[in-house]
């Protein structure tokens, strides 16, 4: 499987004979960049390989239609001439500029070619693959979109080691999700390992992206179901991310617990198992209280949920580690298990 | 090949039945239409099955960016809870109805369905086939897009019939082009037809439209440059059209007899094909002068051309009626070829 994977781990920001190597010699690229990273001296020297290059805010407020229009333009002006056959562009950030970006090149002449250098480990575990682009409209995330796989992902260490630890921590929600998806015996391989947590990000990294990967190629743009399986942890996680304003993957790691618990309940996932993950989620956060929300706010949240339709919620449970179906559950089941259970009132 | 043709003929606008048995009876349908249809007592009669429409602007002001930040938001309102699966927008109108539709559909929450109902005979017989969709950017026509088929086509022969003689006449272009594609029978075949325009268009249509899709499957992104000898015509055509204000499918008329006669000159298309091509160009419009540009103008509006590139023009020249290639012609070699036969002075 390795052979076809379009990402690769390297050690640096990729030089311009390797994105020639790897992509074709008479390629022509354009970079748009978090600013943010204009603070960092290797970043700032690598943007001196190329011409054209723009600066986004990244954050949410980057993914509006009106934000697109101005970038798009700005583009069209930088690239004049250029086919889309000869054009790359490389978005280097997080999940916002990744999504963005990727939508910019999914539509520019109807298909420009994609790089995705995530500078975040949200971004280099998740967002980054798979191919989903996306911007906002009339007041909610993600209503906007396309499938458009990146042609190439550099995973580049220096880029993503000089974030904070925190940044580590607060991503590994997709890293365990990833995991209980797989198998037991990854969730003891991550279990076991003995690494500080930037190490083991590193570590897990290629294994967690090629478990996204077998997992996208079987329903790449969710036609038949399967990859909804990847929304394991995040029904409940969205209304605790959005309720309490947590980092996205810390939220997952919740949403993990509620879905690891309620699997147990209503399908029977055995308390070895659960006593399993829940050690792994617990492995880099210890004696960590559970968030708590509202009743009201929970059926708010969970009434605006993409997986939603009208006879229920499809929910995703597990039947043992490594065996996720998806579970059609009415909303007064989750209330009654989520009250139950603490996790509102 | 004909029973995966997307596209079907029908006497009436199809009614709620005919849609539902064709895409599923579970199916929500969002109408966005021309608003000069609203004239038409047939059309606002249809549309009254409808919950959901939208009336539209047509023309390339439709196709720009802000006008699309205003019609989505329009949509997602419209549409708020409706799954992307369950959705079908149903374009009806001409050329920029179609591409613009066609844009939304396709990235509306990453891809709902689309029909198009092509209410000009150049929609009918051209743009509303082969995935194409379009919006403007930064000055330029089509700079944003997506390649996104329609699930289905409906040929409307009531609302086609509705239409003045006049864009009948004006969209022979296409029809024409498909035919010198297509083979010298289907060109003798339209030259010896005895109805009036309607009626020539009306019987030709589905022909013409297979020829297209024959072409569009073997290259449906444009990555091989199979698709590229759709552009028969057009690259003149293109030009006469900006700079004599003219309809496209009359300028793509022009740029044809153009392509003709450079076609001899160049690659040795023989007289009595020319003669028989430049007998069908003139079935319904005889006695008519040459449209001349100036040379100053024609250069320009070359250089504009998307299929323009650093060594030259590539341009589509017939070695026989049903053997069209691509050359690649120097500036120069068409400029003086344009000045020596009378095109451009």
């Amino acid at each position: 499987m390795k052979d076809t994977m379009p990402f690769v781990s390297i050690e640096k920001l990729p030089h311009l004979d390797q994105l020639c190597s790897d992509l074709g010699q008479d390629k022509k690229f354009c970079v748009l960049y978090d600013s943010a990273l204009e603070e960092h001296e290797l970043f700032k020297k690598w943007l001196l390989l190329f011409n054209w290059k723009i600066s986004l805010q990244a954050g949410e407020s980057l993914k509006s239609l009106s934000s697109f229009e101005t970038i798009m333009n700005e583009t069209m002006d930088l690239t004049r001439g250029c086919s889309q056959n000869e054009l790359f562009f490389i978005a280097v950030g997080g999940g916002s500029v990744g999504d963005f970006v990727g939508f910019l090149a999914s539509v520019y002449k109807r298909g420009a070619g994609l790089i995705h250098i995530p500078s975040t480990w949200l971004a280099a575990v998740d967002s980054s693959h798979g191919g989903k682009t996306a911007l906002n409209c009339g007041g909610m995330k993600n209503q906007i979109g396309t499938f458009y796989p990146a042609h190439k992902i550099y995973l580049c260490k220096e880029l993503l080691w000089t974030l904070p630890e925190e940044h580590a921590l607060n991503s590994l929600g997709e890293f365990y999700k990833m995991a209980f998806l797989q198998s037991s015996s990854r969730v003891s391989e991550m279990s076991c390992y003995t690494g500080d947590v930037k190490e083991f990000c590193w570590s897990f990294l290629g294994q967690c992206i090629e478990e996204k990967y077998s997992i996208v190629e079987k329903d790449p743009e969710e036609k038949i179901g399967i990859r909804y399986l990847l929304n394991l942890g995040h029904t409940v996680g969205h209304a605790i991310e959005a309720e309490k304003i947590m980092a996205h993957g810390e939220a997952v790691r919740w949403g993990l617990r509620f879905a690891l618990e309620f699997s147990k309940e209503q399908i029977g996932l055995e308390v070895k198992s659960l006593n399993e993950a829940i050690g792994l989620l617990e492995k880099y956060h210890q004696h960590e209280d559970k968030p708590q929300i509202s009743t009201q706010s929970l059926v708010r949240l969970l009434m605006q949920d993409k997986k939603r339709s009208e006879d229920g919620i499809s929910f995703i449970l597990l039947k043992e580690l490594g065996k996720a179906e998806v579970r059609k559950m009415s909303l007064k089941e989750v209330l009654t298990f989520a009250e139950k259970h603490g996790w509102a009132k």
